[in-house]
């Protein structure tokens, strides 16, 4: 049986259309309150990176942001740098209107067979179940983002910001996914490291922008939600990072990232 | 009054031959046991960026570590991909005998014209005066690593593993310099955030290799000792992340590092 390809699949779909270009199509379906979400257009990058490498897991992917993206129509240029046993390396650009948006180097790998010594410090969120938590959108009226269709969250409480009292603590640790249901996957986390309200919310910002964005796959997610930490704990004139960990429903870390942004 | 130039600069030296691309050596100053420091190799390829774009300051640089450098010329290519009013960025390859060692995408900005909010929720590390502090190598005999003689080391207590006693807790923190007193400048700090020993060394591992190496610089530092706090939380089947902060003598952020390495 022949099942539709969930959203998230066909709006980061690539078509190559010669050796190392693609072209593809920015939908309008993941804009945040200033446009195309910013992981959302690395997701497409990682689609097309994909495509370029023998392995499937975007082990480690770095993008660097160099204009606002727009709905519409892309291309990404890729270049394989180095294809080894166990890793390979490429870039990527996406360019719009012949102007380059993104710049991304991506070393990928395949994390079926990754062994080695296994050793955490760190725990993941401890958050209540899902069930038992708040919809931060069900009492929201439509805020004109599209994403927020497309993304689930769910949250202990409500967020300070959203009560119009931001908390002072850059911080946050809730539950998300896809809201159609399709199951996490490297390249699904690719985008959703960036697909939560920036903490600094919390201190009484109202938007960054992205400068760069670094992600770590360090797993294969399990179904089911995603257990998310998220931080900032420097803002330097204007400038600040904002740190998340993504970890799966089997409580086994699947993607760490950090961005530098800065407040607009 | 002529004053030779500090080794650091003699050694990260690079020579444009044509647009675009530089030669460079890689000095055995700045060996670890297993070849030259990762990121010595990092700072030849900033230092062809800051020739490259007309920003100083590398304010985020990733770099992709491809295979091992060895000692002797390399070649680096750079190519610039924008150049804003605030931002400009590019991409250096590194290449050593017709293969690629290290690929890097640079952004770089004037940090003496950063201005904004600015808003610490976290703190410098709390260390005894270097005075205070004990020099670990004081008592070493000559372990055969170049770069130790190059960066000066503070601790307030010997590490577990210099002790034969890993502590099993993956973090450090530490005062750090050039050994000859050359002042830190943002081209010395994306060296010195992969300067000190891994904190793996605590969980009884002998090594690790980078894969890649994401550096914010977020201000120029002032003169005197950086106090460093390096920690992995999360070994994963070989693979894990280093995180570094170095703050200056006046107590400001100045670095902050994040890499994705594998135990050796």
């Amino acid at each position: 049986m022949e099942v539709a390809p969930a959203e998230f699949d066909r709006d980061t779909a690539v078509t190559q259309v010669d050796h190392g270009q693609f072209e593809a199509d920015i939908s309008d379906r993941w804009n945040t309150f200033v446009g195309p979400d910013g992981g959302y257009v690395m997701a497409l990058a990682v689609r097309a990176l994909q495509e370029t490498l023998p392995f499937p897991d975007p082990l480690v992917t770095s993008g660097h942001f160099l204009r606002p993206a727009a709905v519409g129509g892309v291309t990404i240029t890729t270049e394989a740098v180095k294809v080894g046993r166990r890793h390979a390396t490429a870039t990527a650009r996406v360019s719009q209107a012949g102007r380059d948006l993104l710049v991304v180097v991506g070393t990928f790998a395949d994390l079926t067979g990754a062994t080695g010594r296994t050793e955490m410090i760190a725990r993941p969120p401890d958050l209540p179940d899902p069930i038992d938590c708040i919809d931060p959108l069900a009492s929201m009226p439509d805020v004109g983002a599209s994403i927020v269709h497309r993304v689930a969250y769910r949250l202990a409480e409500l967020p300070g910001w959203m009560r119009g009292e931001p908390s002072g603590r850059p911080a946050a640790e809730f539950w998300m996914r896809l809201q159609d249901g399709r199951p996490p996957d490297p390249l699904a986390l690719t985008f959703l490291v960036d697909a939560a309200p920036p903490t600094v919310l919390e201190i009484g910002e109202t938007a960054s922008s992205t400068v760069e964005l670094t992600t770590h796959v360090r797993a294969r997610p399990a179904e089911g939600w995603l257990a998310c930490r998220l931080a900032t704990k420097h803002v330097m004139n204007g400038y600040h990072e904002e740190d998340m960990e993504i970890w799966d429903s089997a409580g086994t870390l699947v993607a760490q990232s950090r961005q530098l942004a800065l407040l607009l």
